[in-house]
């Protein structure tokens, strides 16, 4: 049996990069991938908060493209050698929720680093339900798509959601709370959409500026009431129709409510980190406010936001701005919670 | 002076009919309307349970059908004699919140029975901002129309706003929450909708009879953990797609998320009695639900929906099965909150 690196964390702030069995295939459906780019995810610094202290620890890493290594037998749209994405959450592609792009909520899907799952941040991982869950990269790729490619596999198609789902069109005003990648690449996404307006709540200067070359028109670094003010003295007193969170922490879900216009859509792709939330009638309902949202199906979207990357339309891949090899990987944990790095890219 | 009747709440449970001065105009832009039926809300219900005693009291009724019988200077579209519906909010028809159809949130609107505005379970109120508040009734009309037009200032667009919210669409499956006028008017909406499948949660059998005379197509008495595993199983285990929400208590809106299918939608028209509520991942955000509803802006549907109700396609009025005169509302008010009656109209 071969062996591996492949990063775990043991309890909060606790990340180690371990060696481990090679994946193998379990399953007829199973693809082996060899991670050709990995990377950090600002909702990985959760649990590096909060993580209860085990033994036996936690995979890590659930965004990667990689080099299709091994397939099962009943694996058919994939071929050894193949260049493909992972999007965050593996799914059959064939069940109702698959059907209706709402690869999150798969039947027979999951997400990566649990139920015996490995983790991206890895030299390579098992990929259940490979047929539904893999993109295929077509031709021949310059390695400096890659970062831009490994963004689809979670922020892109993140901050995607979050302007489709908030319904962003042609004129619209939008505010997308939060400087962190996904935030950056919802300002990305509502301009591609058709927003004129695009104010960035984020007080990172080195994150908005970015956000502004990704078209943010507008920048509010101040937070809480005087946030709130400062977005509605932008939009003449009415507030935002369109406000994208992307943060998950209940201060943005109060930003949120705060600066949305009546008749307006708050749409949260941050993970919350809280599970009750104002929504009565002086938060949501009394201006009749729609609160939408959820993990983002990214697997429905790469096809759709692939050929912007692959001809340089977009280049989302700059929300990386550091990268470590594998054993550098809890230095990446590091930077990116004292926020030192916006996202950060692991090469294995 | 001249002087009329008139419904004030002096505190939860103590509804009184009381002699006050007839309404007079103030603004250029008010109108007096003499009431010709009015009725009770199960949102009367709330304050009947929680108002705090006081001297003064608080003027009751938010919904009525009328005859204008005096007109301010400035009124343009109103001419005394005519048969008007008043809806539950009060606007001026020109802000931009009007123009867009949420006259709920109108910037120079309100709602009855507060700020110096009387309420509908009067003889006579001042409309304020008439010519943008009220909608005139075409042609001689049959008094047998009346319940089904007062109901349109209230409980049918309210109900039809539920529907509509949800995006309820041909061939839709949908979850209608509570067996109260609202409920069965957002079962009526539903199907005037498109809707296939109408699953109507109510308890109350002669309630539930007559949701299902409006389209519903499948009762659940149960509630609770009990009632969300059968309309679970009423839909192959998914869920519901459109869930409308007719109730306000938090029981109502647990059954809503316990019953949502994965990317469907809840609708809120019950006014929440509860500021906070779950919206992390165990409730809406994991599964890609939308949250949406409100107060109804039931002055944008009025006209949509009165031709339905004039040709006698629609019957919404069925709702009411009590009439009482001014004397009788303090009982009416004791049959609604015990459920011997399910709505109660008023004749001054």
């Amino acid at each position: 049996m071969e062996h591996m690196k492949a990063t775990y964390m043991f309890g909060a702030g606790d990340v180690r990069v371990i060696t481990v069995p090679d994946p193998e295939l379990v399953e007829p459906t199973d693809a082996i991938v060899r991670v050709t780019r990995a990377c950090i995810c600002g909702s990985d610094l959760h649990p590096f908060h909060s993580l209860p202290a085990s033994e036996e620890g936690t995979p890590m890493g659930h965004e990667f493209i990689g080099v299709v290594e091994e397939i099962g037998a009943s694996v058919s749209t994939l071929t050894v050698g193949d260049l493909v994405i992972a999007p965050f959450a593996w799914s059959d592609g064939t069940c109702v929720f698959c059907q209706e792009g709402l690869q999150t909520s798969c039947l027979h899907g999951g997400f990566w680093a649990g139920n015996g799952i490995g983790g991206g941040q890895a030299e390579a991982v098992r990929v259940p339900q490979a047929d539904g869950t893999l993109v295929v990269v077509p031709g021949a790729i310059d390695e400096a798509l890659f970062p831009s490619l490994l963004s689809l596999s979670d922020v892109y198609g993140t901050g995607f959601h979050a302007a489709l789902t908030a319904g962003v069109g042609q004129g619209d005003t939008v505010a997308v709370i939060g400087d962190g990648a996904v935030g950056l690449l919802a300002v990305l996404s509502a301009k591609q959409l058709g927003a004129e307006r695009v104010i960035l709540m984020g007080r990172h200067q080195a994150r908005t500026d970015l956000g502004r070359e990704f078209g943010a028109t507008e920048v509010v670094a101040a937070r809480g009431e005087e946030g709130i003010a400062a977005v509605r003295d932008l939009t003449g007193g009415l507030g935002v129709a369109k406000v994208l969170e992307a943060v998950g922490h209940m201060p943005a879900y109060e930003q949120a409510y705060g600066i949305v216009r009546p008749g307006g859509v708050i749409s949260r792709v941050g993970v919350p980190q809280y599970e009750e939330a104002p929504v009565g009638f002086g938060s949501l309902f009394g201006g009749n406010v729609t609160l939408t949202g959820g993990p983002a199906p990214v697997r429905a979207y790469i096809e759709r936001l692939l050929p912007a990357v692959l001809d340089g339309t977009v280049d989302p891949g700059r929300v990386f701005d550091v990268t470590v090899d594998l054993d550098g990987v809890p230095g990446g944990y590091t930077a990116m919670d004292e926020r030192t790095a916006l996202k950060v890219m692991v090469t294995p």
